[in-house]
């Protein structure tokens, strides 16, 4: 008989060779998860009532803080960009082991939101506690339900994401994108800012979320071949703009947490004040560059990295030609809404760092170092 | 006759052999200049007229965002903290290329503040500009007199700093972070969260600053020497919490611009959250660990990179017998009062820079692809 090579945890894998690429491939499904049951179409809103906020208490924030660590904390900087921009609130976005040794302003007009895929994370525990003793709002975005943060925050909105096991995050990040942007309907549902027919948009938008993931993981193989081509890179930088700044930071985290390949990530529009002095032949410059109201300005960003002689690997809507002849390699994704290309442009960076990882050989799960819930500070 | 070679530019440099290195010596007379005639030690206040604010309206701001570019977004990470410390006033810092193209959340009890040593600086002063349509109240930090963001602003708060030649700003720098002490202390006296006691407190500390500063100074040879020992390294990370995060920032940010090092700076606590992955025995870690409160925490971040074998060059405080064992090279400087200690500790990452540059044999005043003012988006 022929001998089948199928441990147990294989099959957990469901036939990937790992939990990190089944977690990528697990995307549209969770995304799907997390947004079904809770949108009203025909009143362009959406439920969450596990979150416990009512319209009033909506309308009676006068300023939120986001609070979160690593990945958590990349998706956090996002929800500010949607949240400002629709419900004109300012927001403030902090690393927990930063905003719990200050001494925030915060008061009981405050939301104090803290985000954490575990929901035990320590110094995210710590921020959460102490803004409720100070008598802020408080609530929680987690994937772990009845975790400590889940039960200690007022309210919460879970990600639908599924156990992740891979210490990269990927599908709990993917969902709290997801996450915002519902609350940030929700919000300006309440406060006014959204109007039913903007309500409405947004959540067509996000309906087409799971399709273009679908998409965006076609790219698999053409990423595969990239990371190929630039496997040996002793060092990476990551550039987007306003809310794919973001993204191109989580994009060198992952680069940086599997394949221990220094990678960082910059807002396009800095690169002058600095960093560009790192750029020669031998620099890949991953630029996130999808069509919206500063794709002319991350061109000419990319075009002064190209005339310093960097490599840039160019990640572009789908039906843009004209940037298919500027950079080194480009690949195309389709990036739907303007304000859900985060999520889509999430995926290529994800499986970039995955196969640089495979390619170079690390232990892609468990990488040197790192636990998948710091629940010490 | 004895050949003497000393060019007209040799002059200007004061025999200093680049204008970085006269210009971080130049550092103790440009914070005396920066803080003379503006102090009233008797009553705990400071004089800056030119930011023409009157006490009414500073106790009827309702948020300050500050905005900037490059290292001045480093000094007003700084301002942050400080402010928010001292005064009980949110504060947002933004990048000016990010800020002008977000859709900010701004009226007419924000305080915009700028900070660019130019003054032309091109984002920044876009974003002044948009921030005044806006109807916001304006004030710039500038060194030089009469530059476009001066006159733009609604008030300035000019840093004495004198001419800056290297590209790599250090002086600038520091005053800057002398000016935003100033306003603190001045925005405190007025809101009344500073009363004339703390302020007198303030000012004092201040006034030991350049005298400090000198002390820092007399590191240099020994900042040399571990320059030396790592100037081969391809990687460098740079810790720091709180306060001083903002300087290790700062750190690596020169060593970029200078070395042409992949230097990254984080808050300390992060480093669990990814980037310790990155930490091997190939890896410096310059560790910001001056007496504060949390000095105990950074210690405890310290040991975590020195067990997973990175190298650890330790800066600590004058006095500090504990923290001179752990590490692999410690480096003791005199840092005064907790909240002016970024300034003293900004001292040996520049001169760090400095040597590394030097031995590499880089353009250290001209570095490759960087311009001294960025007068173009």
């Amino acid at each position: 008989p022929r001998h089948i090579d199928w441990s147990p945890l294989m099959a957990e894998k469901g036939g990937y060779k790992h939990f990190m690429l089944k977690e990528i491939f697990e995307q549209p499904r969770a995304v799907q998860d997390t947004i079904t049951g809770r949108l009203l179409e025909e009143q362009g809103d959406v439920r969450l009532e596990e979150m416990k906020l009512s319209d009033g208490e909506l309308r009676g924030i006068g300023r939120i803080c986001i609070v979160a660590c690593g990945t958590s904390w990349h998706s956090a900087l996002v929800g500010k960009f949607l949240m400002e921009e629709h419900c004109r609130i300012p927001v403030e976005v902090d690393i927990a082991s930063e905003f719990r040794y200050r001494n925030p302003v915060i008061d009981s007009k405050t939301l104090l939101l803290v985000i954490s895929q575990s929901g035990e994370t320590a110094d995210t525990l710590a921020a959460l506690r102490e803004a409720k003793a100070r008598g802020a709002m408080t609530a929680a975005i987690c994937n772990v339900v009845d975790s400590s943060i889940a039960r200690e925050a007022h309210g919460v909105l879970y990600t639908h994401a599924g156990p992740e096991i891979g210490v990269a995050s990927t599908k709990a990040f993917v969902t709290q994108l997801v996450a915002l942007y519902l609350f940030t309907i929700r919000l300006g549902r309440a406060v006014g800012t959204i109007d039913c027919e903007r309500g409405r948009a947004m959540i067509s938008g996000l309906l087409k979320v799971p399709g273009l993931l679908e998409q965006a993981l076609e790219t698999n193989e053409q990423v595969e071949r990239i990371a190929r081509r630039y496997m040996n890179a002793r060092d990476f930088l990551y550039l987007g703009r306003g809310m794919n700044y973001p993204i191109a930071l989580e994009g060198a985290l992952k680069l940086k947490e599997i394949s221990y390949i220094h990678a960082e990530g910059y807002p396009a529009g800095e690169m002058k004040h600095g960093p560009i002095a790192l750029i020669d032949e031998n620099m890949p410059v991953v630029v996130l560059v999808p069509k919206n109201a500063t794709y002319e300005k991350v061109l000419s960003n990319m075009e002064e990295v190209i005339a310093r002689g960097g490599r840039v690997i160019a990640i572009y809507s789908a039906g843009d030609e004209a940037i298919a002849k500027k950079a080194e390699v480009t690949l195309e994704v389709p990036t739907g809404d303007e304000e859900l290309a985060p999520i889509i442009l999430s995926v290529p960076l994800q499986l970039l760092a995955y196969h640089v990882a495979v390619l170079k050989g690390t232990d892609v799960d468990q990488p040197r170092n790192l636990a998948k819930s710091v629940t010490v500070e």
